[in-house]
């Protein structure tokens, strides 16, 4: 069974790897398989976004170990969700939103259960104490019932989804990858139902952005552009450049569209 | 059996990846776990140190591959040393410090059995060419006494003890981590036995810290705050946000600790 | 079969982590090794000397997933070569040129079967889509052929050999590492054959730099100095600091070579 583990623990300390010896010891047949501990500190968000643009590309039944955790060690619940096809542990707080737009939850479980964790769970690392010892017993075949129990519901991040206004839609930059895309929260599914024909432009910090290209090696020069991503979202971009070093942009900022010919189609 | 990696050599450059290629060579059953390539360059203390955050974590044979080398090819000894629960390879220039305040030392052995080298072993990167191979044959069954020569003792760094003073104890930060936090050689045990009902206070760069929190999402606002962290070392922190930072600490700092109500106990 | 992964992803994003997925869905007992995700945005060049630094410490029959691909999605071809001992996985844009200095390539393949491929191929991930998907059937034992059709030929990157002039030679800074070494395209062996004993001095930023050590704690104070490295090319080197940032050098930069007591050998 592969534990996925996700973190803004970095690794410049040996945080994450001390995840990874605590699942080596408790389920040393598992497999552990990094996708990143670089979110940034605290930034849910942009944690549910990696676990959006990943999860779905793991085998059934891989457990998605995911520690973004600003809350460690307050109120917020340890949780476990099991969907159809995956299992999800980590704190209640919204790092799984994006995720179960695809999966639905079957389960959820409040992870009470002590003897599922360390002997001694600290106030501070609870990846670590708790959610770390959870996966590796699940990943051993133990039924996600034994854990702790049952809930109706889990906490989900507002302000994800755009907002339509009459004559133009507004989102927002969810993050800017590695190689300056981007990545805003305008799927290629949403658009297609306000934009038939997919014609529209984009605006950001007071400028306007087009066209629509399929992909990057297309860009003219040092001009932006528009493009579906990897994972259908619309990406502002450069080819070979950094669009958000050009245009300034930060995770967060606003952008707006708006029908290429006149206005967003209204049911028509 | 498990062979954990801790270098300074960063992941910018192939040298980490090496590593494992070599071991995949030698002993391609053994497992390979990644603790931290990001010890900043050359930083004996910081690799002891998370060393020492990590190793009780790891299955009982472990073997800790430990890479912190500003003296490669010079006359530092390559050793391995044996405890009751763990095999640490490296080179024996302090390194290994920290980790032995846990785990005793029971065989240490000056690596000089070239036949367990890799053919030439070059004087810039003995990690490939000689601690790999190493820690690979080892991971195969060989015992530590077929690898060289028993050694009496071995390097311990200095100055990670805090000094005593009439009226306060001076310490040191030993390391920021990523999220801010900064690390003092003040560990739980030991401030206990100075101040029983953990009744201090500390001082960093002229200021004084209080109070003493138990997780960190307590803290107010972007007051800094004190707290025993995951290891039980006295930390600095903002809740979601970088003491060190807010506070201009650096790695190597000065700090203090007083008892809040009058002065240290001195045996009472 | 180990799978060795060399891309420009960087660790921020999930990139680099869905292409592990796909290998675990697609081939589940494939071992996956992280060689660097850390290559410089769309550089080919730097891709390509981390291979050379690095294919020849893996086992036998390891396959190469190497994506530094800027031009993905255009006409670029992406191909699979294999030597006597290894897979090359990736795009036809030079990547592989150093690698074939040591390795001959016994068949090219021009990656076209569409059955190995994802369902369906992004225009802008194609390592998810296509790179990986095929590494995985490769490590299950699919015989190259099957993939696509043969080529005679591949891309090689220009301007990595060293121009011989009247009394000097002119390379450049291929890479500097995290250390601060300057890595030259100059190896031994070149060096050797047009400088018997080894006699020579180097000039980089009109600075002339002496003398040849062989590791680099000989190195005196914080004076630069040159020395052949792990892969036998040419460095500059501060012992315990950064040369790089000593002589301000990056990248590209051109250095020249001269005999030390008088001009390059010519035949003599």
């Amino acid at each position: 069974m592969d534990i996925v583990l996700l973190t803004d623990f970095g690794t410049k300390d040996p945080y994450a790897g001390v995840l990874k010896g605590v699942i080596a010891q408790l389920a040393p047949e598992a497999r552990v398989i990094d996708l990143t501990h670089e979110i940034p500190p605290f930034d849910v968000t942009a944690g549910a976004l990696a676990l959006f643009q990943s999860y779905r590309y793991f085998p059934k039944g891989t457990i998605f170990l995911s520690v973004v955790d600003p809350g460690v060690g307050s109120e917020r619940r340890p949780i476990l969700i099991q969907t159809k096809n995956y299992f999800f542990v980590g704190p209640d707080n919204g790092l799984f939103t994006l995720a179960f737009s695809g999966e639905k939850p079957e389960k959820i479980i409040h992870l009470t259960e002590e003897k599922y964790f360390l002997p001694s769970v600290s106030a501070t690392f609870q990846g670590r104490d708790l959610f770390a010892p959870v996966a590796a017993y699940l990943s051993r075949g133990e039924a996600p019932e034994r854990f702790g129990y049952s809930l109706e519901d889990y906490t989900r991040l507002e302000g994800l989804i755009p907002e339509v206004k009459k004559g133009e839609i507004i989102g927002k930059v969810l993050h800017v990858d590695r190689f300056g895309n981007a990545l805003t929260n305008f799927s290629k599914g949403f658009l297609k139902r306000h934009f038939p024909s997919l014609e529209f432009f984009l605006t950001v910090k007071k400028k306007k952005i087009t066209p629509l290209k399929t992909h990057y090696a297309e860009g003219e020069g040092k001009k932006p552009f528009l493009l579906f991503g990897s994972s259908n979202l619309l990406e502002i971009s450069v080819n070979q450049g950094s669009a958000a070093q050009a245009l300034k942009i930060e995770r967060g900022d606003a952008v707006s569209v708006k029908g290429a010919t006149s206005s967003p189609r209204r049911g028509r």
